[in-house]
């Protein structure tokens, strides 16, 4: 059975769930960083899935990076599954600026996390779950 | 028309054109680094490309992402279009070993860049090149 991992689970809120993947806002007000996580159980690789499914999920890519252009200003994206830490698949999605924390480093280990206020976070949350498809 | 960026030229070998992508190998013998450039001018954004085209470019992944765990002893892959600094349409696929210079960090900006000699690049071009279809 499929089961968030506590780290992204502690790093997150969570949004929704997409008809793959459940989809995570990563809690650091640095970027507009959003996770997406295949709710299948075992997957360490995105060459774990099936070619069908990673089609799907290659769609949930799709349409969670038009959001952060269009709606969160996004610069220039940045789109990675790397997994050295926390195993569990799970795909960074993030909106770059040019004068974001760190561009144009990577957003790994060049800034300390800034954990959003709970209201924005709730208020983020809220604005992406409306811009995105009622499951 | 589509011309590979000159810093990307600098920083890699070449290996072969796949159907969508040029494949490079990085310059870099910390780790077993490769890169598909898809042979399409004016691209920044994996979103730049029709669904159709994402989907070749997927397996294209796939291929050279189980040549690096099947024939590279890749522990751990790192998938990537990041695009900060070269924004010509990149994508990065990285075999990681446990004891490599920097796991679990990411390769970029961890560690300087270890060129390989030149023969020892050529015979990593010609491996590489043996274990891909033919145009």
């Amino acid at each position: 059975m499929f089961a968030l991992h506590p780290q992204l689970k502690a790093d997150t809120h969570f949004v929704c769930d997409l008809p793959i993947s459940s989809l995570l806002l990563m809690n650091d007000s640095n970027y507009s960083w959003l996770i997406l996580v295949p709710r299948k159980p075992d997957l360490t690789e995105l060459t774990d899935l099936s070619f069908d499914e990673q089609t799907k999920i290659l769609r949930e890519i799709n349409l969670v990076a038009e959001i952060l252009q269009k709606e969160f200003g996004a610069e220039k994206l940045n789109i990675a599954a790397l997994g050295n830490v926390v195993s569990q698949l799970h795909i960074h999605v993030i909106g770059r600026k040019k004068n974001d924390a760190t561009f144009p480093k990577p957003v790994w280990g060049n800034a300390p996390a800034k954990p959003y206020e709970s209201a924005e976070a709730a208020a983020l949350v809220q604005k992406l779950k409306s811009l995105l498809p009622n499951e």
